[in-house]
Formats: C-alpha cells, structure tokens, sequence
C-alpha cells in the first residue's frame, strides 16, 4: 500500500471482542494482520476460534511476550526481504524486543536476537555482534533502559543503520535512556519513542523493504 | 572502515587553525573530509590555502549555510549510493537541511531537497514529494520547528523510511517539536536530536551504502 | 446569567448522595444543570430516583461514555444557538468529546461529531470536515492525544475558529500533544487543558452564544 | 480565502530586503497583508519606499511596538466585523497586545484596549470591562505574565469567550503564566502559547468574521 | 522548646502501633501531642484505649478528615495566642485544610474557616473575608488547587501576612497553583509546599507566638 | 492602606524618566515611596534631581547593591515596627537581601543583617543568630542559593518564623534552592519566589505590622 | 575479578525460581553472592532450600528490611578492609539504608550505622558522629529525602568521603533530595542515583578494596 | 583541618582585588591556597604582585584553562598521597578536568590525564586506562558531556572508585550526561554535579588523604 505499512490493530484501550473483530477483517483483506499491545490475548483467541473454520484457513501467531496475535491466511506468503538483529540490554526489555521481532516479521524481515547482553560487561557484547554482522544483518534494533548507552556502543562498531529503542521499565527518571540515546556522539543511531518497539520494528522493515525492492527490479 | 561513516572534523570549540590542520590530514589520508559547525570559515580557508599546492590537488567544496568544509582529493571519486530527499518546514530549517546534505554527499547520496513547504499549508507538500517518489529516493529527512508535524505526515504519504530531525530555533518551548515526532502516530519515522543534521545525513548515507553493497555484491 | 455559563456539578471527589442533590437543586432553580465526572452514575441515578414525581418533570439524560448527567425539566426549553462539530483522532479521545459535547449542549449547540479520524492517514478526515463545513458549524473542538496534530491540520482547512483539546491518555510525555498545539503554525487555533472536554464544550457554546445574541437582536 | 486567515510575513529570521518583497507581493494580490516580528522596521521601511508609487496607492502602518508594518491599497477597505477588547495586566505585556491588535484588525476587528489593570489590584478592572461589556465586545483577549492569573478574573465576570495570552518576560520560571491559564478553574476561556498575540488576534477575528458572515447572510 | 514548635509524629510509614506510643509518650512529657497522617486511626485509637486510664487523664481529639490524633492531658491548657483565618478554594482542599487547623490549634490558634469559597466567583470571598477581618485575624491560610490564584487574590484584600498552600489533588500538572502562587504579583504571600496543612499552620502558630509574647511581656 | 503595603514601583522595563515621575508622585501623596528593580540609578537621580526644591522637602536614599530608591519628605516619620534579621549564605545572595532589607525598611522594620555566614560551615551561624535572638527580632529572613539548606538549618533553631528566598545565582539548576526550601523538614518556614527580596521584606513587614498594631491598641 | 565488585543479582522483575538459580550458581563460583530487590524472599528461600544439603555448605543471610539474599560457602571468607559508617535523614530512608549496608558487606566492610538522627534537629547528629569517627571510619554513606540536606551537613564536619544518597519515598517533587546533594556547597560529597543503596554500598566497598590493598603490600 | 579540605576563594562574582587578597591571606594562614573560577587571571596577578616580596616567598601557579591560581610558599610542601588518573571525553571537557588536576593537587595527588579519549571509538580508550592502572591509580575521574557514558564503560574495566563529572557544554538537553552517569548499570561510580571539576578533585583528594593517613600510622 501507500506507506509500505501493513495495518495493524493497537489492541491497548480496545474490547477484546473488538481486537478480534478488527484483526480478521484486516486479515481477510490484506492476507495478514497484527495486533499489538493485547492485554488479554486468551480473550481474543477465544473470540478468533468462534470464528467459523479459521483453523482450517488461517495461522494465528501468539506471543506472550510481545502481547501480540498475528493472523495470516494459509495461502498467503510474507515476502523474505532480508535480516535484521535485535539486542537487548537487560532482560526487562525482552518485551518490548520481541513486539519489534513481530512488527519487522510481519513486513518479512528474517530476525535475530541477541537479549541481555549487558552494558555493564560491554565485553559480552562481541559474540553476538559478530554474529549478526556475518550472517549480513542490514540493520540492527538495540532496545536499553537505565542508562542507555548500548546502541550508541553497538553503533560504533558496525557500518548498519542502529535503531536505538528506550525503554521505560528502570527507576529513576524514566526519560534518561531516551536523552542518552538522542544525544550520542556517534552518528548512524536514529531512535523511536520509549517502548516504541512496534515503530522501530516497522522502521527496521521499511529499510529492508527499500532494499529488497531495488534487488529485485534489477 | 569499521562503522561505514568517514570521519569528521566537528568544528565547535576547535582553534580555525587546528580545524585545517586536522580536515587536512584527514582528507589526506581518506581521500575526503568533512568540517562542520565552522564558524569562521573565512579563516580556515585562509589556513588551508596557505597549504602548498592545495588547489593542484584538492577540491574544497565550502557551504556558508551548512557551516561545513568539504576537502576531496580531485582523483577521488565518492560512489553514487542512491537518491533521497530533505524537506523542511519553514526557512529557519534550512541551515540544520544543508548540514544534513553536505553529510549525505559525503557519504555517497544523490540529495533533492525542497524547503521551506508550510505545514500550515498541508497542501503545498504534494508536489515535493511526488517528485521525490518519481525519483525514486530511498529515504527523506524532513526538518521542522515550531510544533514538528510535518515528518509524521511526510511519513504517512510515503513508503521510505522517514528520518525527523526537530530544530530548536522556533519560539516557545524549544523540545516540543522532539516530542511531537517521538510520539508521532505513523510508523515508519525515526529520529535523531535537535538539530543534528549530522546525524542525519550520515544514518540516512549508512542505509544507502547498505542497499549499495547489497546491489553490487550481486 | 452573568458568566453565560451554566453551573455545573464537577463530581470528582464528591459524594454521590451530595451530586444528586446539589444537581437536582440546580436543576430546579435554572431549569437546567450538568453533573460532569460522575464515576458512580448508577448510584446517583439511585439517588435521583428518589425524589418524588421526579419522573413526571425532569428529564434525565446519562451519558455513560462521557459520565455525565444532564437534569433538565419538562417544561425547560435549551434555546438552539447553531452548530458546532467534534472531531477526535483516535478512538481513547471519545470519553473527552462526550464531555464536550455534553457541555456544548446544554449550552445549546447542536453537535456533529466525527471521532476515530485518525492522524496517520490524513485523508480519512477530508469527508467528515467537509460535511461540517457543509452543514454551517461556526467552530470545530479537535481532540488528540500522542503527537496531537490533527487540531492544527484541521485549522489550516477551515474559516472557522478551532478549539484543542489535548488527551493525556496515550503512552510517553503526556504533555506531548498540549505542547503540540500551543506550537501550531496555523492561527486560528486555541487550546484549553489536556482532556478539558467540558471546558472546550462551554467555549465553544459561549461563541455560540454571541453569535446567536447578535443574530436575534437585529 | 480558504481558512479565513489574511496570509502574513513572520518576519523573524527574514531578510529584511525580503519582508519588503513579499509583503508587498502579498499586498498586492489581496489588498492588504502584515509584516510581524520585525525587527528592523527602518530597514523594512526604506525597502518599501523604494517601490515606484508605493505611497500614491498604498496606505502603510507601522507599529512600532507590536514591531509589525500593515500595507494597504488605497483602495483597499477592510470589512469591519465586530468590536473586541483587549486587556493587560502589566505594561510588559503592551508589546504582545499590540501584536494581537494589529492581527485583529486586518481582520476587520474594532480594538478597545486596557492596559496594565494590574492583577494585584482587581479593583483596577471593574470599570474598563464594564465599558468593554457596554461596547458590546463578542470576545476578550487578556495577556498577562508572573502568576498569569487576570484571564480567569475577567472570564469569571463576562459572558463572552476569553483568549488568555501568557507572556514569557517576568521573571522565575517562565511557564507559570501558560499553566495557570490552562488550569483555570472559570470554563469560558481558551489560550495560546506564551507571547503569541498574533495567534490571539486572528482567533479572535475567526469568530468576528464567523459571526458577521452570518449576520449579513439573513 | 527551642523551636517554638511541639512535637508531632509523622504518621506516614509509621507503624499503627507505633504511632500510639510515640504520641502517649510525647503527651506525657510535655502534656500535649499531635499526630498527622494517621491512615489508620481506628487502629491507633485501639491501640491507645488499652492504655490504662487513658480516658481518666487525657482527652483524644481525632480529627478523620485531617488524619490527625491529638492526646492532650486533662490538665493541660495551651494558651491562646491569636486568631487566625483558613480558607479554600474547592472542597478537595480541605483535608489539607483541616491538618492546617490542627497544626494552627496546638499552637493556640483560634480558627476560623470559609472553605469552598471558590475561585471561578470571587464574588463568593468577600463575605467570608470580611468576617476574618472583623474578627481580627492576624494572618490568613489560603489552601487552593488547580491555577491556585485565590492566595494572591486574598492577599490584595487584607493586611495581613497570607501563606498560600497548593495543592496537588487537582488534574493536570499538579505543580500548577505551587508556581501560581510563587509568582504571585501581590507582596504579602509566603508559601509552603504543596498538601502541607501541617507546615502552614505551624508557621501560623509561630506568628501568633510572637506576637503573644510581646503582648504579654509587657 | 487595604493591603498595609505601600505602593512601589517596580523599575524593570520601564523608562527611567517614568519611574522618576512615579516615584516622586507616590512620595507627594503618601510621604514615603520605593522604586526597586533601578538598573539605572544614575539617571533616576538625576531626573529627581531636576525637580525644584526636592533636596529641601525630601530625602533621597540610594542602595546601589539592592538597586532602589527610597524617596521620603523630610517631615514624615515611618513608625517603628520591630526588629528583624536577615541573613544570607553566600556573597552573590547579598543584592536580594539588600532588596528584602529595603522592602523591610520602608514597612518600618529594624533590620540586623549578617551576611555571608556559609553553609558549607554551620558553625558560623551560630554567633550571628544568637545575636538576633538576643536583639528579640520576631522573624528572620534567610536568602541562599546552591543547595539552599542554610533557612531550614537556621529555622530549626529559633522559635520565629523564618522566611526562605531562593536565588537563582548559582550554577547547575537554577530551581534547586527553591525546591530544598519547600520540601524542608523544619516547620516554621515559609518560602518566596527566586530572587524576590522584595516580596520577603514586605512579608515580614507585614508580620511586624500586625504585632505592632496589637501591641498599640491595649 | 576485573571491576573488583562481586557479580550480584538484581532480583527486580526476575522469576523467583531464577534468582535462587543464579544465586547459588554465583555463590558455587565466587564463595559468596548477593541478591537484591527480592520482593518475594519467601519463595527465594522455600527454592533455595530444595537444593540438596544448601545448609550444609552454605551461610544464608537474609535482609528483610533491605530485600537482599546473600549465600556465602561455609568456608569462605569474605576478608574484612575497613569501617564505614551509614546514617539515614528519617525512618522511611531504612531499606536503602539497609541494602547498602549488604552490599558494603559482601565487599568486606565493617558497618556502623546512625539511622533517624534528622535533620530538623541537627544537634541529634553529633553523637553518633563522633563514634563513627572515633572509630575511624574511612567513609560515610548519608540518605536522606525530603530537602536532602544531610549528607552536606555530614560532609562540612568530617574529613573522609561522604556519598549520598536521595531517596524518593518522601512527598512532592521526588527528584528534590537528588538535586540537594549534586549543588552540596560542601565539597568531600559524590552523590548515586535515588534509592541506590546498591550503588553507595559498593562504591564505599571501593575505596576501602583500594585501602586495603595498599596496606597488604606493604 | 576539621574537613580536610583547604580552603579555596570561589573566584565568581568576587572582585579581582578581593580574590587577592583572600588568596594570599589563606595561603600565609595555612601555607597554600586555591583560587578558582578565576575570570581575570592577569588582574589577580597584578593585585598579587603587587605584595611586597610576594616573589621571594610564594609560587604562583597558574593555570589559564581551569581558570585557577594556586598560591603556595616556598618553603611549604604538600605531601605526596598517591595517584589518579583524570580522563575526558571530548576536548571541551578539558577545562572541567584541569580544575579538578588542580584541586587535586593541592590535596596532594599526583595526577595522570588522558583527554579527548572519545566515546564513539570506545577502542581509543584501552591504551591509557592500561596506563594508568599499571601506575596503580587509586580512583579515576572521568569527564565527558553530550551522552556522557563514558564514565560508566570505565567504571566497567577497573577495580578502583570512578568519579563521573558531565559537562554541560554539549548541545541538546544539557541534564543528559547528568542523568546518564546516575542511571548508570555498574556501580563503582559516584557523580558531582555538572562542570564540578572542583568537587570531583576534592573528593578524590578526600580518598587518597583516608589511604596515606592510614598507610602512615602504621
Ligand atoms: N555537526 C555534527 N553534529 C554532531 N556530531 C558531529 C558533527 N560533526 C562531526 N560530528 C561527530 O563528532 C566526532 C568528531 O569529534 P572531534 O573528534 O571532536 O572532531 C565524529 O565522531 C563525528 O561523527
Ligand atoms: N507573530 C507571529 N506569530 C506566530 N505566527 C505568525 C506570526 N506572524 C505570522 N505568523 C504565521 O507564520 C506564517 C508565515 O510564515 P512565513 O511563510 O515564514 O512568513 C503564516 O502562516 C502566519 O500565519
Ligand atoms: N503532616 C506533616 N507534614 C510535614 N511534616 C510533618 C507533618 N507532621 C509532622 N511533621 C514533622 O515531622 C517531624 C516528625 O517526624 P517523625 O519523627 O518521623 O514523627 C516533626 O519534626 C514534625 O515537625
Ligand atoms: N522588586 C520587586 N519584586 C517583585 N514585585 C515588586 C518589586 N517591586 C515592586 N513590586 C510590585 O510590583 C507592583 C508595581 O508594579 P508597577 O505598577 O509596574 O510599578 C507593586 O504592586 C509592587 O508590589
Ligand atoms: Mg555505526
Ligand atoms: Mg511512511
Ligand atoms: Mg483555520
Ligand atoms: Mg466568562
Ligand atoms: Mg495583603
Ligand atoms: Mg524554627
Ligand atoms: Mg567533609
Ligand atoms: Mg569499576
């Protein structure tokens, strides 16, 4: 479509009948669907089971982690357009890692995570680093709370794009990885709002998209 | 090199003389080189002429508005990564536009800009943009002040990565245009600090020379 | 009265047995009276219900969504003072343009509501504005919460004054989008404080009301 | 035109050669236009002296406080809508009213100004309102810094809508003024950001020009 | 004692039991005590009734809205210093209100209230103000919420020493009527912080004292 | 007066030709005026000065550290109120104690002041309170900037009411001495806005005025 | 090891199987281990002792006031490097207290502690002082919320390092204690984050590590 | 003394005469002084030599970047007690580090410095912390504005306490640094306020005075 952004249902604030409605619909429509921020995933999947022969046609993905339900038709296949890495700092921000993992998986990026890496032991961080740079990861999501200075670090050792995520879950003022991340010295990190791990996910896919697109027209 | 972004002279707080010295040396051992936030520029255009034979071998490339110094060996060739696009909002953007392209360049893109298209008056974005989709730009920065809108719209036009670079030059509470792009409702849309158009132009660079190496490993 | 406002019972913090009564008062002096805040609607229903032959001359209107009571009596007529529209951007600003529209009311507006318009995609907005624009609304309330930029995109479409209201409701800096719209670039705007809907309703009824005293008197 | 809104020259950050060119460009094709925010209003006035016959067919009006030059065809007559008050609180604020006088009156508002009623004594304000009220004002503008208490005073006296302006120029914590009028306790009144008379003038002309397009449609 | 001021036991994050103890023990020595923020005041009213002869020596005054337990002996008389006056803006102020009166009381203040006097109707003060007058208070506590102007406006009216107390019950940004009342343009006004009956009152007391005892010197 | 405030005039921003007038028709009409705020003494005094017999009738007293004038006729006679102290931490906190000891003055305090007695040192307080306890003063005004502890320190050693004013003079950020003096633990202490010597000798004048009116009535 | 500071479990947000889990797997490596933020110690302790003969080998000292484990080898010893002493403002400041009391002694520290010795009542502090010098104590780690002024006060009478530390438990605006101690004109005082007993704990075990290792070589 | 901390004239806001003054007193007092902040170093010096023999009797130190004045006589040596090391950042957040060198060497340290060691290469830093730990500092202060996380990945490669001074020179939101070394993930690390080069000497000086003095008694 026009923003290259599948639709997608922000499910916090909403009936859970509701957030099932809506998905399906979407679903139907487009081959695939996410719902996002969902409180209570048992109640939508007992909603989307009502939902006569949705088994037989659909593959509904949950994660319990991200609070988040993917529905995709049998038939329909999400495109391939490329890897990405997703580290986390802590293990307090795994969720908002995994709701990236969902929102870049559903525009068909290939993902791999590497969670509580540390930043107090930045030594820990070479391994998967490594990793994500010879399996040719084009773009790498940090997710950091308390501080905040691992994307900055990661981005100062890679030649991808970093997308730093602030996370809001530490003590103290909630605002500070945020202003750390904004105010790195090393270019190549742009950053989404704290917890935003949907956009950044979305913003990670969009680059894979533009990519993808060029390597195929040629 | 390892992080994929040539290294710059940041001109704040540095002696003129000390800013020639260094962009020299740089240039001479990269190839090229990049100055920015110079004040005098007059004055370190004096220093960098009194190098012997500099215009034999050197092209320097000065932007007034950008503040920055571009220093090129004139047999060294920076590759074509691909198009974007830099918009900004009002006039008093520009400067922060022109740092964000001198940076671009630097790094290998082909740059389209249109300035100063309203936000007040939405509709003046059209034409811009549907010129920079013809041209098919892989990304656009979009600079703005005052209550920041313009990047979310922008970003919810167009299916490139959109990168939001707020200034803090308007009146009033100079974080707010931060904030509305942080908590911008369209995903697809990153962000770096106030006026950081370095910052910028070289994320905005890092994506291209990736779809590039990917184009060229083929 | 002097003001031109009505009084009002803000129920927040109030006992349900003392909002009744203090309603119903009000409502027997003037003809009319709005309790707003009402979190137990129920319990002054209860309360209401048992004041004789309440039924026989009071109307009572609830609004659940707005939680607010309206008491007006039979006989009492709100005099009709010209349109207004309400528009929200998301589906969490509803509670707030209820309230404004509550307050609009009793103030004699005739109401056209348009909510869940979004911001993302700008152009679902161009159908509900133009039929408010068709149908003479002589002001337009817009409530938006996280960047908070659909009053100002409104105001740079319409000759009408616009009255934001910010919602506090979205996730992030709650101050995001009242500084949003205290920034806009297009006059034409003014705000009242994050979910004030019942301070916008009145605004909005008091234009109205000395458009329909000018109107009257030729 | 389409939002109501004469289109003006903010002249901060202009060249003072250009606020000339487009404000006579603009003069030109809709018969009157503004220049606000100028700081070189000697400069701007030797530019426009410069134009063959400026002074045979145009009127031009500077305001030497509100820093701002109007530009008028001689032949150029502005509809008149409605008489509006503006009030002060401190002599400080005078700068900020004259701004909004200037907006309002290309408009087509007649102004009746008070300044400096002082809020330390609201005895000071009884009798300029009651000549506000007894000219038939449709709406007030109230400016005030330090506590920014004076808007809520006259919103609790009048019964037409109040647009608060908060100024920036006392002393301590310069948003006390802004949030006081956002937490005002008397509905009836709306705001603006700090220092924007502008923007208060022209809501204010909004509605006189919405009420007057309706008394001259009967 | 040195400080003019009684003992009290802070009751907040205390232990039920605890708190008992503490107030018998400082009643005992020094004949009278107070304790504020009691949540549980049942459970310290339990907890001092298994004193033995409790009863028999001391009178308990519980104040359930101030959340305050004062133990004094039967005889033990605090000596009358003065009269002071506390007024609020809204109902929600006057728990705070109430601790203040407590505080003022075990100075020896005689209190006089007008509570919910409002704001939005400064019409409403003036009866209530004029009986303070006349009674001849020495100093007037004024508690308000959300703008917080009325300590500024009282403070026009009397010649007396005013202490505004803010508080943080209100919607909003609860530092609000704090800054109101900080950057009032009325000499006159000292503040506490916000929700501190207990220190205005106290500061009252103090007042009172001092003038108690030069009246009684000589 | 009402308020039992004389009339000042508060110099900043206005013209020292008007503040001369001002000062010198207040004086005409009460005895005794101030003029706070001065930034250009010199020109004031000499626009005094060309007033015909001014030296005869008047006199004129300059404090170039609290950048006032007191303007009094040679005939009038302020009443003598009391004594109070005023005492500041470090050496840039002495212009607003100069300011608080003029505002004192003219209310007809006795002021004893000890200035500069630290805080990084406690110790050195000690001589300089007993003194004012000595000299029986009935209120004490502290004034510090930093980390602004020096009030409280100094309330919980006397039994008067001691009265806080932050400055702003210091480093880092400019709030913090203001927000230790509201959060103190010591009651008896109640705070005026940054900087405001001013509002703090009024304040206590007013004290004063209270405790010398009861005295004079019996 | 390398940062000289035993590896420690954070137990906030963790599985309470998980903690026991890496608590002994820590405690089995190093001799000794430590977790903090156990809200559950209950459930720590019931998993703990399903590990096959836990208290034959090993000490468990459990911290209910300070929510910390600490497991120890039976046969290891933690080598004992110096004094330090820890004091608290009130009582509500006792947890933090407490977990850097546990964490100073899983470096080796031995405590002497002054809990509540005020600071409305600054007398109450030099008893507990004096010990603490006496007994030679190479640092003092000083909490306090509220206004935060002890730890300056501390610091202005003895000559070993004092660290701060804010707590956030107190009423108001959280951050005050905090911004208290960073302006300290006392210098001899670094401050941790708030509530970071955690933090001081180990940064006293520092210093006295450093101690301690130069007094062995020798 | 008491403190153990030499007296130092704070050299802003004072008179250049006066700063002489009081420094050559405290140094003939006590044999060495400290003056900082020192605007008009050459005006200081002037006032000081024009004391009569001040040659024959003192060493002036002078360091032009600090902005300090160190005054000692010559038969007056400070003892020597151990080393540390100072590293910054950027090489604006130089001046910062040689204010803390001097305060720390008139404590009696010996210092290392490392400047302009980056943040964005991290690898840049590993030569000369291995420096410095190999010369056995006892504790490191590290320096550093913008992100300011510097101090933290230090902190996470040695044994000894780090001190975190940020800057406040960096561009953007200048908290950021203060915020991220408080919210930090290793802890061995204390903070001063922003731009406290003094107090992180001091303080540095206070641990090296606890190490000699116990190392000496033995
Ligand atoms: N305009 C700019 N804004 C932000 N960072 C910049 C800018 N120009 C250069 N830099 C970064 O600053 C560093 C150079 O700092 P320096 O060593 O002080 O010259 C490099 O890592 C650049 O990436
Ligand atoms: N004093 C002012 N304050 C705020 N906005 C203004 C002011 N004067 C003009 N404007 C707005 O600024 C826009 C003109 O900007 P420009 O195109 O840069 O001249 C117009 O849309 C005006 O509505
Ligand atoms: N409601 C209150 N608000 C603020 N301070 C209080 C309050 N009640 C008691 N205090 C003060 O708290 C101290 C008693 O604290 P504690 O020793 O913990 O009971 C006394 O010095 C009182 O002055
Ligand atoms: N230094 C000062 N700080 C704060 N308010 C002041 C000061 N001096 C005078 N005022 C107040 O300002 C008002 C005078 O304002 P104006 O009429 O503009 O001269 C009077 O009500 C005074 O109480
Ligand atoms: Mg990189
Ligand atoms: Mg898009
Ligand atoms: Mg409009
Ligand atoms: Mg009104
Ligand atoms: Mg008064
Ligand atoms: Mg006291
Ligand atoms: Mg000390
Ligand atoms: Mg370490």
């Amino acid at each position: 479509n026009r923003t290259g952004v599948p639709e997608v249902v922000y499910g916090k604030g909403k009936e859970t009948e509701d957030i099932a409605n809506i998905l399906f619909k979407l679903a139907e429509d487009n081959g695939t669907a996410l719902a996002t921020r969902v409180n209570d995933i048992e109640g939508v999947m007992k909603s989307l089971n009502n939902i006569k022969d949705i088994d037989k046609y659909y593959n509904i993905g949950i994660n319990n982690i991200a609070k988040t339900i993917a529905l995709t038709k049998k038939n329909y296949k999400i495109k391939s357009i490329g890897k990405i890495g997703i580290i986390t700092a802590g293990t307090s921000d795994i969720p908002v890692a995994e709701e990236a993992k969902e929102a870049a998986k559903i525009m068909g990026c290939d993902v791999l995570t590497a969670y509580d890496v540390g930043i107090a032991g930045i030594h820990r961080i070479t391994k998967p680093l490594k990793k994500m740079v010879d399996e040719d990861v084009y773009c790498i999501i940090v997710i950091a709370g308390m501080e905040g200075a691992l994307p900055s670090v990661v981005s100062s050792l890679v030649d991808v794009p970093v997308i730093g995520v602030p996370t809001s879950t530490g003590y103290g003022i909630k605002e500070t990885p945020l202003l750390t991340m904004l105010h790195s010295c090393t270019p190549g990190l742009a950053v989404v709002n704290m917890d935003n791990g949907f956009g950044a996910g979305i913003f990670a896919g969009l680059i894979g998209y533009n990519i993808y697109k060029r390597l195929n027209i040629q």
